[in-house]
Formats: C-alpha cells, sequence, structure tokens
C-alpha cells in the first residue's frame, strides 16, 4: 500500500551554524509529521486523543541515520510507513528525501499510554485497522540511490521492545 | 542592589544558518535564566511552584532588542533586575553581554496565576521580599558604550499591563 | 490593504508542561510566517535572498503581548501588516489570533544587511514597492474582543531603531 | 575508565503538554553534552573546531532508547563512554539517569568532515589518544536495574557506518 506523505520546507530556524539541519529539529519534524498521520491518515486527531480520551503516544525507540546533510530552503518529503503494530505499540518506518536522494532513515516505535496511569492502554481498534493501511510490504519497499542499510530487514522483524 | 547574574554560553544548535543566534533562541535562554532567577535569587524552584503548589509564571510582555548579534561559542553574561513588582505580576529587565558589549535588552512582564484557575493569584509574600533585593535603582543602572534606549525610563515608569 | 494571512497549527512540541504555548516557541511560529510571507506575499524566497544575493534580515525589536494562552490543537490565523518602511529596515504588526480571539500581538523590526560586511543594506526596490501593498491603513486596523493598545498608535509612528 | 559526566536540570521549556520532556529536547540535551565532552572532556574547543579548524562533526547515526519518562525539575547524570574510534569517525554510548534510574540509552556515531569539502577528515591525533580514555570496558559497563537490551553487545561491535 501507499505510504503517508507529506513534505516539510527547511526554515532558517532549523540549520545550525554550519548551515545543514541541525539533528534536534529533525526529530521535531519527525514529531509534527507524525501528528499529522494521526489527523490526516488515521482520521484521528492527536490533540484529541490527547484531549479528550487522555491517551498519549510517547516514542521510546529511535533508530535514525542521516544519510546526507540537508540545506536550508530544501523541501523534504516525509514518507512513513507501518512495520510491525502491535497490541499497545506500533513499529513506524520514516524516510525523508529530496528530490529523491535519501537524507534520512528512521525506524521509530510508539507506544500508547493512559496519560492518568502512565501504562499502556491498547490501540483503539478503529485506529489498527487504519495503520494497516500503511502497512510497508516488501514489494513496495522503496528504492533508493544509496542501498538498503544491511540491518533493516532484521530490524523489521524484530519484535517491538515497548518499555515507556 | 545586585542584579542577579548568570552567564550561558552559546551553543551549536542556538545559531541559525547565518552562525548567529537565531532570536527563538535567546527567548529559551530568557525562559531557563528566569528559572534560575527563581531557584537561586528567590529560593524558590520553579519546578517547587509548578508541581507542589500549582503556580505558573507565564510571560505576558515583552520588549526586546538585539543590539549586536552573537555567534557560536560567546560566553553571554546575563543580568536582572525588577523594575516593578505588584500584587500579581512582576516586571524585569534584562541585559546580555559579551565582554562588557550589550548584546539584547530585555523588559519582560511576568504573572503569577493559578495552574487550575487560569486566574491571577498574589505573589507569594516570601517571593516579594526576594525580590525587592533586585530592584533596579536609578543610580545603579547599568552602563554601555551604546546610549540607552529613549523609551526605557518611561518603560520603567509605565504601569504594568498584566493581561493573562 | 489585505494584510497577509497564515494558518499555524499549535504541535505537541509547541506547548509546555503546562499545556500550553511556551513562549520561544511564538517567535519560532513568527520565523516562519515571515519567511511564508518573505516566499508568497513579496515573491522573494528567504533562502534565495540568503543563498544567492547574501543578504539576511536579522530581527533587531519585538514588542509582544501575549494577551491570551493558547493550547495544543489551536489553529492561529496569523495576521502581518507593514508599518513602516525604511531604506534598509522594516516595522511589521502581526496578530495571532483563534476563532477570532486576539492570542498575541507584535511589533516587529527587520533590517536587511549583508551576510559577508555584517552592514545594513538597502532593501532591493522590488520588495519596498511589494511590501506597500501590506501597509497597515488606520481604516483597516484590526479589530478585536480586547480594545486595542494604548501604545500601539504611538509605537506605529516611532521611527525604527535599526542598531545592529 | 571512566565515563565523562555532566548533570542536566530538564527545564519547563524541555517538557510537552504531557509534563513529560519532548524527546527533540532530548537530542539538545545530547548536542550540549557532546559539545561538553569536547571542551572539558578532550581538551577541544567545539566552537574552536569549527570556527579555527574548519572542522564539524555532524551526527550520521543514533539508536535511541527512552527508558522511562523524565519530568519537569529532574536533574538528569549524563554518562558518556567511547565504543570505537575511527580514523574519520567515532562511536559514543550515551546514558542518562534520575536517582540512578535509567531514562535513556543513546548509540550515536559523529564523523569528523571538513566545513569547506563536506567531506571526511582525519579525526586529529591528540583527540583520538584523548577520546580512549573515555572507552567502554566490558567490567565497567554501567549496571542497571533494567536488564541490558538484548541488541546492545552485538551494537558495540558492530562497525561504525559513517555515511555522511
Amino acid at each position: 500500500m501507499a505510504a503517508f506523505q507529506s513534505e516539510i520546507l527547511v526554515r532558517f530556524g532549523h540549520c545550525d551554524a554550519a548551515g545543514w539541519v541541525f539533528y534536534p529539529r529533525y526529530f521535531e519534524m519527525i514529531s509534527d509529521f507524525v501528528e499529522d498521520w494521526f489527523e490526516e491518515g488515521l482520521s484521528a486527531s492527536a490533540p484529541g486523543l490527547f484531549h479528550h480520551k487522555q491517551i498519549l503516544t510517547p516514542s521510546v525507540h529511535f533508530t535514525v541515520d542521516f544519510v546526507k546533510p540537508t540545506r536550508y530552503g530544501d523541501r523534504l518529503t516525509f514518507n512513513l510507513w507501518t512495520v510491525k503494530i502491535g497490541n499497545t505499540s506500533c513499529e513506524l518506518r520514516i524516510e525523508a528525501s529530496h528530490q529523491g536522494e535519501l537524507r534520512m532513515r528512521v525506524r521509530q516505535v510508539l507506544v500508547f499510554i493512559g496519560a492518568g496511569s502512565g501504562r499502556s492502554t491498547p490501540i483503539p481498534p478503529e485506529l489498527i485497522s487504519r495503520m494497516h493501511r500503511f502497512a510497508l510490504e516488501e514489494a513496495a519497499a522503496p528504492e533508493h540511490t544509496s542501498p538498503p542499510p544491511a540491518s533493516a530487514p532484521a530490524a523489521r522483524k524484530r519484535k517491538v521492545r515497548a518499555s515507556p
């Protein structure tokens, strides 16, 4: 199936004194992008989950490769796939490219927890079924000029370690 | 009386693609510096006020001049004086300098509010008395190579507009 | 004439532990919004000015009132008017509202400088004429439920102090 | 050998609307902490490398586990060890704990590159020898109440993939 896709413009304030994106700003972009996926891809407002259902979705794991540097003014295309969908957690794969050139590759694990208890809580069933629409199929795996990382297939099969 | 003083190192991530401090990062420095003033200058932990007394101190006003740019690696000396101390709000003057050269001049107004009600709440009396120790005296006014701004004396006498 | 307008969604990461927008994040929004104004309102790419013309537009002054707090998930409508357009600097007025309720009011002064020299440089003439399209007319002054600040008219007439 | 250690106070602005550290802020802490390691641990000023030697040290890889959430006002103890020191890159292990409880575990790969060329450049020899002082010895591996991750030993032995 298709990835969830969005474009993010690299702002002046995303860049550091070397003129490239400062890596904490990449994580801000990821946070915004995943919020947009909830809103537009899963039809589940992230603020709504928080304010009305008291559900939080903290990230508990990241594996990130910054493949090439990115400059002020570049427009990055972000793609997101679901890799593993568990009962209370899900694993995402995110890639950011500029004009077809891979800039960042991310494996991210989110857990669903109750804001009051701080404990893991089941992902609402309607979200689970929508998450499956973005499942990364082997045949649909992204292609890039750079070879895929050796560890990626293993990562995809690895069980999610959800330890909030 | 003496100003509250602290030194802040300009980090790589504070700077933008031009190599100078990006102005939102200056406001992060101000936020951290005012937290340190609460902790060390007023003997009142800001996290403690928040967690235990449910008191928040949002800023409702800023007047800021960025007098000279600041580079990665510069060590800024921050100074803070109280200018006006009201029942539920206080006005601060903050200056940041590098080796005696003024870089930023700030007028900031904080209000005290209850986290639950969102309404203004009296500043705890012990804080008020400690705030007076940092009062900006006319005679102790800071001197700089650059002339003081024409609007500053008026600003100092203007009544605090506290509108949370 | 019409203001330049854009909508900004308040993100999870914009908010602080109290659940409201943390003020340095407001300044990040302002920075992005002014970049969008350059790109869409002035047909002058901010990255292009930086990369190709070596022109920077640092902010040298802010007067900001945070009128009401803003929560995660709110959609803020930003409006921008030009107040004073000089040879090497311009003064902007920016307002952010949520469903017609004013949340933030900003006076900002930008200067144009050469990236190499660090000295002020004339605003390109084609930008000046486009800036005038967003001039704040008295008749077109924004209306709000809250009364306009007493200091605003004076501020509008005050000469720009551009001192980087 | 001993880790490089530093304490970082969790600020109001580090926390999100849920009251916990927002993960992009953790990466800002990591960036500052690694800068301090250069300055204090390696006697090599990071701004100096940048300004005078035109050497940049971008991060090209992160593997991060957020083991437990962290609240406003917590004081985190950061520890850093070198895991692998190559010719132009080094792999670090960083852990952040609060009162002995592990909060974050990081594997980070830095590369040294020339600011002008954008190409990898040898780590200055005096830095290499100082980096070895912080080498993670198996016998000195950190202990925690939580079991070590299954993947950590493998990660430690894995060759650095330095792909700027």
